[in-house]
C-alpha cells in the first residue's frame, strides 16, 4: 500500500493550489495528487479555446510541471472510494493509498437540465475534458445555427468566442432572466454587456425558457416556452454547474444546503482529517454567512490556500465568499465584487449607491483613453462597502481587486473617499477624477443628504 | 468688499478638488476660487506634452468648466496678502475679499539649485505655466544635445518624451544617486527602469553631481564633479520642488520641518479658519508620523478631499502619506506604494519581503500577455504590509491601488495570501499564479521559516 502524508484528489485550480500550498507550509511531508484526466484545462480559459487560442491543448494548467517542480507526486488514476476508518483511498487501477490528511478538490460538473431532446447529437455541455472540448471545436466548424442556453459568464463568453471563430455563424443565446449576467451585475451594467453582445451580431433572447430541444438523432432546433422556434444544428448548455460530491457522499461526509461538501471555517469536513475546497465544497456568504452557491476559480484558489495551509495545523480562517468576477466582452472589461444593489436590497440592506465615471487617462487625449465607470454599494447604516461594479478599460481587471480589498476590510465610504490612490496620465484617470474615490464621495454626500 | 463663505487660493489638483469637495459638502455656501494663471496645466501630464499630446494647451485641467458647473466663482487674479484679523485677502488687482474659511492650495515651485550658470539661456525648470512650457517645446525643436538634471519621475518621463519627440536627440540624464527613481523603488526595480531608458537610447549617468552649467549667454554644456563635460544646447532641471508658502509665511502661519505650511490632522493651519492642502502643506508619513517631503497630485487631492469637507465641520482625518506612485517607461508600467525595503530598513523595521511574477493572462498564449511582477514588504514583527512595488503590464496602474488599500488597512501577509481576487483569462494572471496573493504567501512562508 502506498503511503502519503497528504493525498489531494483533483488537479484543477483548487487541487493544484492546495497541493502547492501544502508543499510550501509542510516542506517535509510527502504529497500525492491523484487526477483522473489526462490533461487539465484552465477552467476560465475554456471559451477562449474557440476564438482566440484555437486548441484545447493550448489552454492547460501545467500541473505535472508544477507538481514535479515542487516535489509532489502525481498519479493519473481515479479515486473510487474513501475509507475513513483505515484512512485510505482506493483507485480504479486497484491501488490502495494511505493518507494522514486527505484533501478533496473534485470540482463541479455542468448542469444538464432534463429538457426533452437534451441527449440529441450535437448538444454539448462544457465538460473540463480536452477531447470533449476538441469535439465542440470541430462541431463548430460544421455549424451554421448555434443556440447557447444560458447567458451567464460561460454563455456570454462562448457566444463571443464562437462569433470570433466564425463571423457568419447565426448565434442565438437564450436566457430565462430579464438580463444577462444577472447574478453579478445590476441592470444598467447588464445592459452594457447586452450591447457588447448585440454589437457583435449575437442575438440574445431574454425572459425566455427552453421547452425542448428538437430533432431526431441530431439537434435541429430549440423550442421555447413562448412557442418561438430557433433553428440549431448545435446547442451549447451554459447554465451553471453543481458540486461533484459523489466520493464524499459515499464516504459519509456531510453535504450542505447548496449540495456542496460541508466544511467548517478551516475547510475541514466533518472528518477532521479530510478537507475539501473549491467548487465541490459548500460555501457561505462573506456578508451574512448564509449558504452561497457561487463557484469561481478565484474562490477555489482562496479556499485551497486556506485548506492546504491548515492540513496539519488549522489556523487560516475562511471568512466566506465575497465573489469577485471579471470578464471581457467586445474589448470592454466588466467586473464586480460583493453584492449588487438588487441583491443587497433583497438581503434587507438599506443601501446608498455611489457612482463615478471618467476616461482612464489624463488628459483625455492620451493614447488608449477610454471610459471607465464604477458603481459602489454601501450599507446606509454604517457606511461600509458591500459591493462594487466596474466597466470599461481593461485595467478594470485589477481595479476590481482594490474594491475587493475595500470589501474584505469593510472600509467605509468616508475611508474610500480619502483613500490614497496612485494615478498617472498613461495609466489611470486623473487624481481629481479618480473613479473609486469619487464614487465613494458621492455616496457620502447622498447618505448625509438622506439624513438631513 | 467681496464676501464669500469660502475662498480657495489655487486651481491645480489640490485647489480644484478642495473647491469641488467644499461645494458637495456645503451646497449653500458661496465659494470663490482665485487663481493667478491663465491656464492650469495637468501637473503629471506635463512631460507628455512633448512626445504625446504635442501642445501645452491640450494638457489642461478644465477648471473653469468644473467650477461653473458647480456654482463656484472664479477670479483670475493673484492673492498678495492674507489679513487674518479681518479675515480677508487682498489681490494684485486691488480687490479685498472677505472669507469665513480660507483654503490655501498654492502648490509648489521647481527647485532651481544654485549651480554656476543655472541662469544661462536655454536652462529650463518645469514651471506649471503654459507659455513657459510652450517655450520648452519650441526650444526642443532646435536642440541637438539635451541634458536633464535629475532622474526622478519628472526627469525620466521628460527624457522618454523628448526621445519620442526627436529620435535623433542626444539625451544625457545626470543623477546623483546610484539609481534612478530611488525615492520610490528598490534597486532591482530601479534597474528595470534604467533598462527601459537605455533601450530608448537615453544615456543615464548615475552617481554624478553637476558642478556647473557652461556657456556664455546660452548654455553650451554641463560640467560634472567627476570632471566629465556633457555637450548641451538645452538643460532641463528635474530635481524636485519646494512648497510655495510665501503668502502663508507672510500671514504668520506656522511652517513645518519640511518647509510646508503646518497643518493638523484635519488640515487646519494654526489659524482654525485657514486650511492648507497639497504640495504647499506639510505632511507626515502614514507609517511613523515623521515629516514627509512627498509631493504628489494624488496626495494633494486626498488632502483636498479632507480639507474641503472639513471647512465648517472638521471630521475627516488625515492619517498621513502612504505615497502611491505610478509611471510608464518604454511601455512598461512601474508602480509603488508605501515604503521600499531599503526605506523600511532605514526606519528600523525588521522586514520580510514576498515576491511573485507571472504573465498577466491565462493561458499565457492569450493576446496581450506580458510579465507582471510584484514585490511586497511586510513588518516581520506583526506581518503587516508596509510597502509594495509592481512592474510590467499597464494594469499595474490599478493593481497598485489594491496594494495601497492593503497598506491603508494594515492587512497582514496572512490576510493578503487568502485575499479574494478576481481573475480572468483576458485581464489578469490565473488565480493559481495571481501575483498579489502569491507574493504575500511567499512572505508568510519566509517569516515562518525565519522563526522555526
Amino acid at each position: 500500500m502506498l503511503n502519503y502524508d497528504v493525498i489531494v484528489i483533483g488537479a484543477s485550480a483548487a487541487g493544484a493550489t492546495a497541493a502547492l500550498t501544502a508543499r510550501k507550509h509542510y516542506p517535509q511531508k510527502s504529497i500525492l495528487m491523484v487526477r483522473d484526466v489526462k490533461n487539465v484545462p484552465i477552467p476560465c480559459g475554456i471559451p477562449y479555446i474557440y476564438g482566440t487560442v484555437h486548441d484545447p491543448m493550448k489552454n492547460l494548467i501545467p500541473v505535472d510541471k508544477m507538481m514535479s517542480d515542487n516535489n509532489i507526486d502525481v498519479a493519473v488514476d481515479k479515486v473510487v472510494g474513501i475509507n475513513r476508518e483505515s484512512k485510505s483511498v482506493s483507485t480504479l487501477s486497484g491501488q490502495e493509498m494511505h493518507y494522514q490528511k486527505l484533501l478533496i478538490a473534485t470540482g463541479s460538473k455542468p448542469i444538464v437540465p432534463p429538457f426533452p431532446g437534451v441527449k440529441l447529437e450535437n448538444v454539448y455541455a462544457i465538460y473540463k475534458d480536452t477531447d470533449y472540448l476538441a469535439k465542440i471545436d470541430s462541431q463548430l466548424d460544421k455549424t451554421k445555427n448555434l443556440v447557447i442556453i444560458g447567458c451567464g459568464f460561460i454563455g456570454a463568453e462562448m457566444a463571443e468566442e464562437c462569433r470570433k471563430k466564425n463571423p457568419e455563424l447565426n448565434i442565438n443565446v437564450v436566457e430565462m432572466q430579464d438580463h444577462c449576467l444577472k447574478l453579478v451585475y445590476d441592470n444598467e451594467y447588464c445592459e452594457l454587456a447586452e450591447k457588447a453582445l448585440a454589437d457583435q451580431n449575437i442575438n440574445l433572447l431574454l425572459n425566455e425558457k427552453v421547452e425542448s430541444i428538437l430533432g431526431d438523432d441530431k439537434v435541429k432546433g430549440v423550442k421555447l416556452a413562448s412557442n418561438k422556434e430557433l433553428p440549431a444544428d448545435m446547442v451549447i448548455l451554459g447554465i451553471g454547474c453543481y458540486a461533484n460530491t459523489e466520493l464524499a457522499s459515499a464516504a459519509g461526509l456531510k453535504i450542505g444546503p447548496t449540495k456542496g461538501i460541508w466544511v467548517n471555517r478551516y475547510m475541514q469536513t466533518i472528518d477532521k482529517d479530510i478537507y475539501a475546497c473549491g467548487d465541490c465544497a459548500e460555501k457561505v456568504s462573506f456578508f451574512d454567512r448564509q449558504p452561497s452557491g457561487l463557484k469561481l476559480a478565484s474562490i477555489a484558489t482562496m479556499e485551497a490556500r486556506i485548506a492546504g495551509a491548515n492540513l496539519f495545523d488549522p489556523r487560516r480562517v475562511n471568512h466566506g465568499v465575497v465573489g469577485c468576477f471579471s470578464t471581457s466582452l467586445n474589448k470592454k472589461a466588466f467586473a464586480a465584487a460583493g453584492l449588487t444593489a438588487q441583491q443587497a436590497t433583497e438581503k434587507g440592506y438599506s443601501i446608498i449607491v455611489g457612482e463615478s465615471e471618467s476616461v482612464n487617462r489624463h488628459p483625455g487625449l492620451m493614447p488608449g483613453a477610454e471610459l471607465l465607470k464604477v458603481k459602489l454599494i454601501f450599507d446606509a447604516g454604517n457606511g461600509v462597502i458591500i459591493g462594487g461594479q466596474a466597466y470599461g478599460a481593461s485595467s478594470v481587471g485589477e481595479l476590481i481587486n482594490a474594491i475587493s480589498a475595500f470589501i474584505s476590510k469593510q472600509m467605509t465610504a468616508e475611508e474610500i473617499a480619502t483613500f490614497q490612490a496612485g494615478t498617472h496620465p498613461a495609466l489611470t484617470a486623473s487624481p481629481i477624477a479618480y473613479q473609486l474615490v469619487n464614487a465613494a464621495e458621492s455616496a457620502v454626500i447622498k447618505n448625509r443628504n438622506a439624513r438631513l
